[in-house]
């Protein structure tokens, strides 16, 4: 049996509105297919440029088994290239993040300049032209602030959906925001099963308390992982609330668009839960209002980038999520808190204020997709249904069944 | 070459009274092959009942790779099921051992009886059937207190033996006894091997100097490891020995049947040292006499249930031993120390005096078997020859050859 | 593809005067034909005698993947086995280095002489031969006290070497040497990238500032890693220095043959840096003259017994490297420094300042190893050109890729 027809019969195997079969969440040549079909041509989140400051500052971004180092130039842009030397194949970088005037290889010190061309390479031949030797360039592109890379993506469809996300990515001036914390948390599981933990909250009265305590309690079961992500007769009892909180919103002349890009992509605006300004744990201001708020509107902003990666904002801080795949049962998830860049950390802001839902929630998240994935391991796993509340997990695998089958033809 | 042939190829060459080559040791697919022509089919010892005194006590047993949860349910029955949940996988039990009044999954609350029935999951669709949705059984069988499971056996072999093993467990009152001690010991090493190191007493005068002390050193050369582990001279020369405490045992109208029932089944009781009452360090009691024992005869009740676990029963405690494997070259070794139901830790007994002649013995062997499998890894490995003290092992490898030879067919 | 034509295809694409494909250094598949057509037929140095010093001395050898007993006999003579037992298979020796009266298996006791004949095994059958179950041995051949094994060479190639070899061993007075100091470093990396590492000076400046600053200068460039390591300008800019040596070296009546074997093997005499009379950090001597040295002519002696094994001895010590695969990405880097064997140490010699340039060095090798391997696994390497400086990478390149195109054909 070929490697196209035991896909064929594991996607006509399939059984609608249930999770994916075991081989979907931990087979080794379902994983390549992830990358062929999805994964390599994916735009991922790396971060955003605040960490990168000043010329010469670079971060190491682990992204499908290789590491990519990010950093910004001489000429104050930004670059990425994969951190092989062009000469021998030694890593260049060896911490995982600092400044460098240029890249120095420390076997044989080949010299990259800032934007990855070979400045020097001592004793070679005379033959030897080093415009051919440069580290090898990663795609990079940049929106608003955030940094997306991508191993072999191009950039058409980065370009469409950009127009729709600058809407929200300014008027929460994100460009212009600094990192207020990061959180890492390499996660032992399929990155599929990670997504799936994040786009439903049937979970989250189980498993979040502490998320749950932020949240309407209406919401959560409607829209507790974004419109759309619960039962339809939830939605109806949400409708009120949600509606006052729109007028509110319109009366402030703040945007509340809403859109369905495809792939993932997407974005929305809800509010938090009556009386609360901002998702913090008492649902008072935790730092500066950011970009163009003046008031608070008690709203977040989700943008979905594509399943992966997401931003989450209230009115006076944003969370940056990734979930970047690393092999078939490693995912490397991250969060990265954003305030205005002109706030003071002690005296605008308290980082662990700014924090404490997404940190406490996220962590809770780790232990349950590890126990997800040692589960799906077992030979007795069999794939259930969903629940009115995990409506985009159908969704996300009738869309990633559907990219598998178009490579399977 | 297929399976098959190379298979048949490595039972042809197999050299009649030598260990076995190095594949049936170490290699993946001659595991499965033993999974699926004999360790599935196989029950195997889990523990003692006593181990879950009341409803909702229940353990994780890891049997060939899967997390088993063995527990109490209210109706006072006892229940194995897989620890994987029905909805989307999930590890329902976190925990190796614990009281739950009812298994809810950490992940999104899809709550089981402790029979294994699904009781509630919020939110389903109308066509949702919580009678489908039970956690996955195991087969379970209980025999005067032993817990015995299996991933895909039938009853028939079970019920055939257990007459014969009755008579032994009554007598000794297993079903009234509780554990005094438990010992676990992961060990890296195929089964084949760890069960290698069990039935045979040629290794004991080399490396058990305490169990050895503990022994009659006539009976070690004859039948250390149970009758007929030994060679026939010595077995002569031990005669005298055993005849002298067979009248002794008939004359206190003890039972003392012997049986072989094949698939490595037996039993049989045997003196252990002229002058010591039980299997302790200086041969005295170590607890209250057990079952319907009034006087101590000095000997020993070995059964085997199968040839990966075990009763060791003096007349005043018992060790149940098991060898269960995990994988090719894991096997989870543990010994449970049993004393009367009734007895009380620190008045009646120690368990440290109960636990100390198989405690420090299946230690030693851990480490002895380790040692044999690094060794069968090497390519200059090479089967020798057993000796006349490892009877039983020819008669394992026989028996285990022709198992494999039917799959082979 | 069979695995010949794949190969034959990664030898046709290799683009000459360039580094390996990623392949050559990563793949299971290549590393077995590593040992087929190179490994397990080379002679790999162990060690120098001096540490068997007494009848039962032994230590462990670790040589592809296989644990070798490498020990003095009772005769006085050298002896190598495989730590296997013959009976069952157990490790043998568990301690990695000791002094023993006989090889006692911690198994069933089976009982081997020093020269790895069985002495005894008890219980066996009649029909039982013990002299066909001595330990099974390893090729060993010893040279002016150091000792070489083989998995699988014939003597040959040794012999031939051997009378090279010998005229620098005997002056340098090996044979009567000891040992100063030792130093193991498993490193995780390919042995081809460990070899490489050493046989080029290109990356001496960038990485090495200690070894550099016991070095002349003009010499790393044109001979850092032995005549013929760097490019022509250098050597002829080098020339002179080197002659004036040769004259003093002359006038001592010291010798200085040359001579280039084949099979990575050659030997040859190199002054260290005008004004260093050994290879110390301040070029003063760190132990008594050796062998037939009465004076210092500041000379380093260079042997290559192949790719993977050196000498490196200046008039008072000596350093043995070796770089032993052990698996696809495991390489065991051992140094052992040697003096004279009457000198004392604390007296004639402190370990510390003999050792002091080869640990320093060795050490950072080793960490540049890893990255280069670490960089070599990314799917982005491309292998570079080597520099003038590496003109040896170049030689050794093609003498592999020509080993391994004959077990293509």
């Amino acid at each position: 049996m070929t490697l196209n027809s035991a896909l064929q019969q594991l996607i006509d195997d399939h059984a609608a509105g249930h999770a994916l079969a075991q081989a979907f969440y931990a087979d080794p040549g379902v994983f390549s297919l992830d990358r062929e079909t999805i994964l390599d041509e994916s735009w991922h989140l790396a971060g955003h440029v605040s960490r990168l400051p000043r010329p010469g500052d670079y971060f190491l971004f682990n992204l499908l088994g290789e590491e990519i180092i990010i950093n910004r130039g001489s000429d104050d842009g930004l670059y990425a290239h994969y951190n092989v030397c062009r000469h021998r194949g030694s890593r260049v970088c060896l911490e995982r993040e600092g400044r460098k005037s240029s890249f120095v290889c420390p076997y044989h010190a080949w010299t990259y300049n800032l934007d990855g061309s070979l400045r020097a390479a001592r004793l070679m031949d005379a033959g030897f032209n080093p415009q051919e030797y440069g580290l090898q360039p990663c795609r990079l592109r940049v929106l608003n602030g955030l940094m997306f890379v991508s191993l072999a993506a191009d950039s058409e469809e980065f370009d469409e959906n950009a127009g729709h996300f600058r809407k929200y990515l300014d008027f929460h001036g994100i460009e212009d925001a600094k990192i207020a914390h990061r959180l890492e948390l390499p996660t032992d599981a399929n990155w599929k099963l990670v997504v799936e933990n994040f786009i439903e909250c049937y979970h989250c009265i189980p498993s979040h308390p502490e998320y749950c305590s932020v949240h309407s309690e209406l919401k959560l079961l409607a829209a507790g992982a974004g419109i759309g992500s619960g039962p339809e007769d939830a939605c109806r009892a949400y409708e009120a609330e949600h509606k006052a909180w729109l007028e509110r919103v319109e009366a402030l002349g703040h945007p509340c668009d809403e859109g369905d890009f495809g792939n993932g992509a997407g974005m929305v605006r809800m509010p938090i839960k009556p009386g609360y300004l901002t998702e913090s744990q008492d649902g008072q201001p935790v730092a500066s209002l950011m970009g163009r708020f003046e008031e608070y509107d008690g709203g977040v902003t989700v943008i979905a980038f594509n399943y992966m990666n997401y931003m989450l904002a209230s009115n006076d801080h944003a969370a940056l999520l990734r979930f970047t795949p690393v092999s078939e049962l490693k995912t490397e998830v991250e969060a990265t808190w954003l305030v205005d860049g002109k706030a003071e950390a002690g005296v605008d802001y308290d980082p662990e204020r700014v924090s404490w839902v997404w940190d406490v929630t996220l962590k809770q998240d780790a232990v349950i997709t590890e126990n997800n994935q040692a589960g799906v391991l077992s030979a007795a796993y069999r794939p259930g249904p969903y629940s009115g509340q995990e409506m985009m997990n159908r969704k996300f695998i009738e869309w990633y069944l559907e990219k598998l089958a178009q490579r399977a033809d």
